[in-house]
């Protein structure tokens, strides 16, 4: 990443009227009868005590927003990363060009981007029960695979990477070691802290928003749209690893949401991918059987070939976001 | 915080160019012998395998911009958060505010904003010695009194901080809980990664910046800057926890770099700022008397009472700043 390389400018720039970040969900949590602890904090620096006893913040959600002077299209869009993943996997691409929050902005829609609970700047609560087990931070090679840009690989040279890759590769391989700066620590037992911050989320909304969900941010999102359906005007899920709970098939409370499911390429050669859709499509398939408007937009099946899991930074990310936003224009105008 | 609060429109729109983030820094650490991990990370969930064997990345700084389409003034500025804290803490206030990177942005400056290594979207890396320390999560009450919003309180209702803010205080009392959500857990051994990342982010720049640092960010900004010297333009330094080296003195490698030092109210009703402030004091002066370009702001010298440690997002925020833009406009045109 050179400066050069990272702020290549859109090609028309955009009336921001104001931009900025608010934090929804979270309680307060009390820590007590443990022993006070000294820390130098800089080197040479004065010793600072630290008591651990108090009152400390958990469960808290960051949420950042750029509104443009005049919104060309009237609902806003909120991106809601997946796992492992922060707000980040929607800004710039990791070889330096312009991310789907940019390509949604300068389309004339205003952007909302999350670090939901745990992840990123929403900070996380060490001591809380929900962050006891052990964090999980991916490796480049776990990473590699599990997002579905190729096959398994034992050293993560480029040459290897290229290698391994699966064909028609949409991933900007060169690029893949700062793509991994991006991952962030997750746990295990931190989802109703999620799920109950992202439902606080689309309550602060005084009008229906457009959400945006990557793989585990899918999960989060329609269980928090079945709670507030008329806080959202339309669902993308980018291979979303949950679908809807089943009561909220049997309400039906998402029934009148467009809802877009957005699929990569080579599922067929991943371990999981096969039995996730699966599972998922059942869900979407008979959501749309009982009166619901879903639409899947398979990319191979399209004609757009090579995506892995990451389809908003891969090499055709504006490619797919321009299919995502002519379906936004199309459902919702 | 409600949508309406948070999104107060800046009073004028500014043409944006474009936006984004990048990472630098870092590097590649390799995990070897662990055993293999099985984890269930949605409900109801595919079991995901996760070998922790392989490479991670660790130490990278998240860098986030915003650039104007016509810059009124040359040098972008870099802001650079201090301990506990995140990026967040320029953007709004926790009271649904502007903060100073809209501020500065709206006032015709290009803006980056970082986290540093171990914060926020930079990430950590779990295993890894620099995170083997115990993560430290301050406490509302630690915080209230170490940020020097007021004198020790042992609830933090909205009653007993009124009761115990320093006089003529500038927190925004009633958000303080709000303030608590962006507080991050930090480690005491990181510092010489953190750095490390703030050399090459300078390094990374073609021209010039103005770095504006707070509290512990003032140390890494100032060894950083001693490092790569030509690549700053400025230096405003919010209650810096320390100065430079002794042998960025001895070399004088800032005396050409115009500094601004700022300091908040009630210094003397604290604990530790009495010393922090004779030590940091004693650089600059020594620096300033070899010929650097040191300003000092002490605002309650200057007619502006009852800042705390954080005056970037206290009630007056926008009064302090209008000082610090008027010192670089004089200083830097």
């Amino acid at each position: 990443m050179t400066q050069s390389a990272s702020m290549k400018p859109g090609a028309t720039p955009v009336s921001l009227q104001t931009f900025g970040s608010f934090f929804v969900g979270g309680h307060k949590a009390e820590t007590i009868d443990q022993t006070l602890e000294e820390y130098v904090l800089a080197p040479n620096g004065v010793p600072v005590a630290i008591n651990p006893n108090g009152t400390t913040s958990v469960g808290q959600m960051y949420v950042q927003y750029l509104l443009g002077d005049t919104g060309m299209h009237q609902a806003p869009v909120v991106f809601c990363h997946g796992g492992s993943m922060t707000g980040t996997v929607w800004e710039s691409t990791p070889d330096g060009r312009t991310g789907w929050l940019h390509d949604f902005f300068f389309s004339g829609w205003n952007v909302y981007n999350v670090d939901a609970v745990e992840r990123g700047r929403a900070g996380w609560a060490p001591g809380h029960p929900a962050f006891s087990s052990k964090p999980i931070l991916r490796t480049h090679q776990d990473t590699f695979t599990q997002f579905r840009i190729g096959s398994r690989v034992e050293d993560v040279s480029l040459t290897s990477l290229k290698a391994a890759a699966y064909p028609m590769s949409q991933f900007p391989l060169h690029a893949f070691g700062q793509f991994m700066k991006q991952v962030v620590p997750r746990w295990a037992g931190t989802d109703e802290l999620i799920s109950a911050a992202y439902i606080e989320l689309l309550n602060q909304f005084e009008k229906p928003v457009i959400l945006v969900a990557h793989s585990q941010g899918g999960s989060f999102v329609m269980r928090a749209a079945e709670q507030a359906p008329d806080k959202v005007a339309a669902i993308v899920l980018i291979e979303p690893a949950q679908a809807g709970t089943r009561e909220g098939l049997e309400t039906l409370a998402l029934k009148d949401v467009p809802m877009l499911v957005v699929y990569g390429d080579h599922l067929d050669l991943d371990a999981r991918w096969p039995s996730i859709r699966k599972r998922t499509d059942a869900y979407f398939k008979t959501l749309s059987a009982d009166g619901g408007k879903v639409d899947f937009l398979d990319l191979p099946q399209n004609g757009v070939f090579g995506n892995s899991h990451l389809p908003m930074l891969e090499l055709n990310n504006l490619e797919v976001s321009k299919l995502i936003k002519n379906w936004l224009i199309d459902n919702l105008s």
